[in-house]
């Protein structure tokens, strides 16, 4: 079967439906369109011949279940799942877009909108190959999805409906919903992600704000905040809190190795960075895939706007986030940051979790692992690298948990290194869109095939 | 002479030139309704048969001055230089006002309005002892007035005025804006000001915010400033800035039992405090009047609304203000500040100085000082404390620095200690405005007398 023909003739149909999708919004962040993207995803769905199930009994946005049988000559005792998320994150500020978010107009042989990279391009691409298989002689497996709908705002249902469908979700394998090409123009994989402990601060120190004159004899709560966060980690970036590394495990001498084949990115000009690199001389995949780190997301207290305002601010907050890699757990994060606050003398400073997720890395030695990478060689005839895990989170973890922690999950979308993921003038490039159809197709064949 | 009843029976015509002039806004920080005060300020002293100056040949709002001769029976070898600002801090937030901050309406005896305790109230109640001095026999004494109009955004053109015009200004001892009755009921005079260093910190990381999970490679901008700002002070509130105390002179004993005389104010219940002094056991009137202070105005940086945002921050401002005791020099506070930051590794942290002020001190054996007591004593027939110094900051070394540093300078006003002075509702009983006349009678009568 010449695919690759094959994908190519049907790609209109293919990006009428994804702009199709694309316009329709579906901001969880801001309850807009859920109802009536739900009603889109079963309907492309059930128009491809799945079954559909809407679950909506565990909370929060609806959860949307798909399963496609394997045709007549197609594997029954395989079963591969793909996780989707049909909801995108706001498309302000929307000043800042050159084309409507939600026009999904196509400029140069780039599909721009809102979601078009995160992550309906995706689903998009897999149920178009879906289609092409059906239509050439049945699937050559059983499919199904998992297409959560609060994935941008930390998916905090989800672990929920995994634990209770987990029968239904069921599967050998599973594809995750990002990925895309790096700036060298690789595919980029990736199989695991990191973890996160996402902490919220506050320190008060008073009922009101304060004439700063008074600061001759009052306790501040910027300072002590100030004081508080500057134990928790060293001028030299180690994480000072006691027993935080305890949970991690070395890298093997094998993910070493991956990591030192990695492309490293030239970070400095990529984002204007003023200071060297905090892993200095060392190679920064190590860092970016196997440390955890403690990362102060946002700080604030008094007046900070023009010019001078003498207060002494009666409260501070400040926001941080420790991406976890796999054996941390983020409450105990918490405990031992809580205790790491009280032992140091700062009892005042007030801490809590907002998200917390643990980190998820398959066995790189899994045959699903190699088969996701022979086939977007095969597909998008470029190198392929394959990260043992993102630097980035993901609500990973939980499938694991609740479908068997030996399930072999992969990352791969049809994104750029210019995707603009999250910010203005999102984008796809619809050859890669081509390409990432054509993976799946691969995907599923070898996927049947293989016993 | 009967001044009491003499001020008693002009009261009303004192009230309705209060009122006329509170409800003349006069909002230096937004330029609102400079030329029209300084008018109205000009037509009150020639209608009093002053001569009057309006200056403005040194940039910023003008400075108004104005001279008054002494009557056939005064003293003409006796001058008098009264300090007072036409400019008001803006009434916003407006809505939290129960009445119109520019009404100037009288509830339950107190005069409500924007200006009333910081600084109307102080200048007709001067202008109005000089009218019923002038209506009996004539001004004991020359009197002058510097009014100025910027003391809400920092004085900024005051110490050229002073020093093109020092000749003008020239006097024996002055009187300075502000003061009032404290919680006790008592007076409170103040001799002189803390000095002020108010510091902007930046550091910058990058030239766009990045995603969080670089965090395991990337410096952060908010990090490196928690880390330097902690350099600064321990967190048992000592500065650790180099030679920061090195030109702090210890109080002399006269001063610290003037300390230990004045009332302690119970901060705690009054401003809800959550954490004990930062002076302990000591006498809280000690550091409020002898020793520097380094307060965090304002931090920020990165994502501080709701919930959790995963970004590494591309910079980050802090605002810190450094009140100063005597003989400490703003600009050098500056360089030691840049010093210890150099040294302790933060050449990245920039730090500039938003607004410098030296501290002032009177000589409290100077006759004038204990005859602004005595007099204060005599008007409010109510016990009176003298501060060797304000908390808090006022642009008083460049009085001392062109009309000599002998000059004694005293501060006495007419507010009370719920004026709330910057705030919503500001106010000024009318029974106290009414003392403050007398007291301003009784104490020219005295400075005219002395030889």
């Amino acid at each position: 079967m010449n695919w690759r023909a094959q994908v190519q003739d049907k790609l209109p149909e293919a990006i009428a439906m994804l702009q199709r999708y694309c316009r329709q919004p579906s901001i969880s962040a801001q309850g807009v369109g859920i109802a009536e993207t739900v009603a889109m995803v079963r309907e492309m769905i059930e128009n491809l011949g799945g079954e559909c199930r809407v679950l909506d009994d565990c909370g929060g946005n609806p959860v949307v279940y798909a399963s496609f049988e394997p045709g007549p000559n197609g594997n029954p005792n395989r079963t591969l799942l793909f996780y989707n998320h049909y909801d995108v994150q706001p498309p302000e500020p929307v000043e800042e877009w050159t084309v409507p978010p939600f026009g999904a107009e196509i400029v140069d042989g780039k599909l721009y909108a809102r979601g078009a990279a995160d992550n309906k391009g995706e689903l998009v691409a897999r149920l178009n190959a879906i289609a092409l298989l059906k239509e050439n002689g049945g699937l050559p497996c059983r499919v199904k999805f998992l297409i959560e709908g609060e994935e941008e705002i930390g998916s905090p249902a989800l672990p929920r409906y995994l634990e209770k469908y987990a029968d239904l979700f069921r599967a050998d394998a599973c594809i995750w919903e990002f990925g895309g090409k790096n700036q060298y123009e690789q595919v980029e994989l990736v199989a695991g992600i990191k973890g996160m402990c996402y902490l919220q601060f506050w320190c008060y120190g008073a009922d009101v704000d304060v004439h700063s004159s008074m600061g001759a004899v009052l306790d501040n709560a910027a300072w002590r905040l100030v004081h508080a966060l500057a134990t928790l980690k060293s001028a030299d970036n180690r994480i000072l809190v006691e027993g935080f590394y305890d949970d991690v495990v070395p890298p093997t001498e094998a993910l070493k190795r991956i990591a030192d084949e990695l492309p490293v990115e030239d970070l400095k000009s990529l984002y204007g960075l003023r200071r060297p690199l905090i892993t200095g001389d060392a190679n920064p995949n190590y860092a970016l895939l196997f440390e955890p780190t403690m990362t102060i997301c946002g700080i604030e207290s008094g007046y900070t706007g023009e010019g001078s305002k003498t207060v002494l601010p009666k409260r501070a907050q400040a926001k941080v986030d420790c991406r976890l890699v796999p054996n941390q757990d983020p409450d105990d994060i918490l405990r031992k940051v809580r205790r790491h606050l009280d032992k140091h003398g700062f009892t005042d400073v007030e801490v809590t979790q907002i998200n917390g997720e643990r980190a998820y890395r398959s066995n790189l030695d899994h045959p699903f692992v190699q088969m996701v990478v022979d086939t977007a060689k095969a597909a998008y005839e470029t190198e392929v690298v394959l990260h043992p895990n993102s630097a980035g989170t993901g609500p990973m973890y939980p499938f694991g948990e609740f479908l068997g922690m030996d399930l072999p999950i992969v990352s791969t979308g049809c994104g750029w290194w210019n995707s603009r993921a999250h910010a203005p003038d999102e984008s796809i490039r619809v050859a890669d869109f081509e390409r990432g159809i054509l993976h799946m197709v691969l995907l599923m064949e070898r996927f049947g095939a293989d016993v």
